[in-house]
């Protein structure tokens, strides 16, 4: 009952490794699939994709940490506004916790009293405000700094699936029909539980997940194909 | 003075050019550079990034459309399930509102007044428990298909720029000089506006942007060497 809770608790890891591995399934199997069309050497289709998942990986795991660091400045100049606001214009934030309140029905007795409660610990008034008119919440540091080692991770182990039937086979056609079947098999299982976990339509999930892979692999395959 | 209005009108379209355009420099600009390393012709790192830009225009621009869905069907399971709470457990869901008042000092009786004037029209309570409770408001589906379609072009800009040295020149190491000074160029200029258009400190933004880019490059780089 408590979905609240439910929704936040450890669900926070998976929702990274879904990030990760959905993108890190993807750009490298459909990278090798195009990359397999303009070279006959296994070594160089290896070299680009183990190229683009270090890439790949940094930019998603450190650019979303800096994301995160961003976000974080963001909340906290938020936060100094609005109590700069509660100082010098408390009528005009009175108010809006007011408009907020009418909203939802809410009677003018009722946002008088419940405004001017709120109003007697400043703390707890611009609390108030940061989270139901700004609807911003703390970011947690430690969180982005896991986030992003958990996303970064979660693309390597996805990129090596695709990768891995070009390092066990000697022609760039026998890698791309293994690493097709494989990662094919890897999309849709990965739909499959991605979707269990957040509550949605599963075999649906599974098909989408793999149809997101395959079209840019194929996308990548036929562009590859004209060089 | 109206931060949240300043904070969500237009600034959409920008958010997604950022999320799009720090990726589409990033990743195609240390794929080229780690591939130019493996090969002697421009030819296959070209028809390498072209790949890559595809499949990662494709994987970020759709995959986010499709994340998009799921978000959009995730409220909508909630939504139904706080119309049945609010149905089968009214009190359960009545003392939820009086906990998160009393989180901000708001007086039991104020509590009970605000919970019983809510209560009265089914619509807006359930509302009100969304947005307070589960912090949750209803995504907008053309939203999540222009976003998709920004990001993706995005990307694909993005790319481009790290791409056309390598189209330009004869040899992979000309092409890779040309590139790292174009691309951190770019990198340099698109996290100074970035920084100013999120308020943040422009020439650290600048400097945080083009980091990434770097560090990606010369991981890509490093390893490619390798084989």
């Amino acid at each position: 009952m408590n979905h609240k809770e439910e929704h936040f608790e450890g669900s926070e890891m998976l929702s990274d490794i879904v990030i990760g591995m959905s993108d890190g399934l993807t750009v490298p199997f459909a990278l090798a699939a195009g990359v397999s069309q303009a070279v006959d050497s296994n070594m160089v289709i290896v070299a680009a994709v183990v190229a683009e998942i270090v890439a790949g990986s940094i930019a998603m795991g450190l650019g979303g940490y800096l994301a995160g660091q961003t976000e974080r400045e963001h909340y906290f100049n938020e936060l100094k506004r609005e109590y700069k606001e509660v100082d010098e214009l408390p009528d005009k934030e009175k108010q809006e916790i007011k408009d907020i309140l009418a909203e939802y029905n809410i009677s003018e007795n009722t946002q008088n009293v419940l405004v001017n409660e709120l109003a007697k610990d400043k703390d707890k008034w611009v609390q108030f405000m940061m989270k139901f008119e700004l609807e911003l919440s703390e970011p947690n540091i430690n969180r982005a700094r896991k986030s992003a080692m958990n996303i970064g991770i979660s693309y390597i182990v996805g990129g090596l699936i695709p990768l891995l039937p070009y390092i066990f086979t000697k022609t760039p056609n026998d890698g791309f029909m293994y690493s097709v079947v494989l990662t094919i098999i890897a999309l849709f299982t990965f739909g499959y539980f991605k979707s269990k976990v957040t509550g949605q339509n599963k075999i649906k999930g599974a098909f989408k997940t793999m149809a997101v892979g395959l079209l840019a692999a194929f996308a990548a395959y036929f562009i590859a194909k004209l060089f």
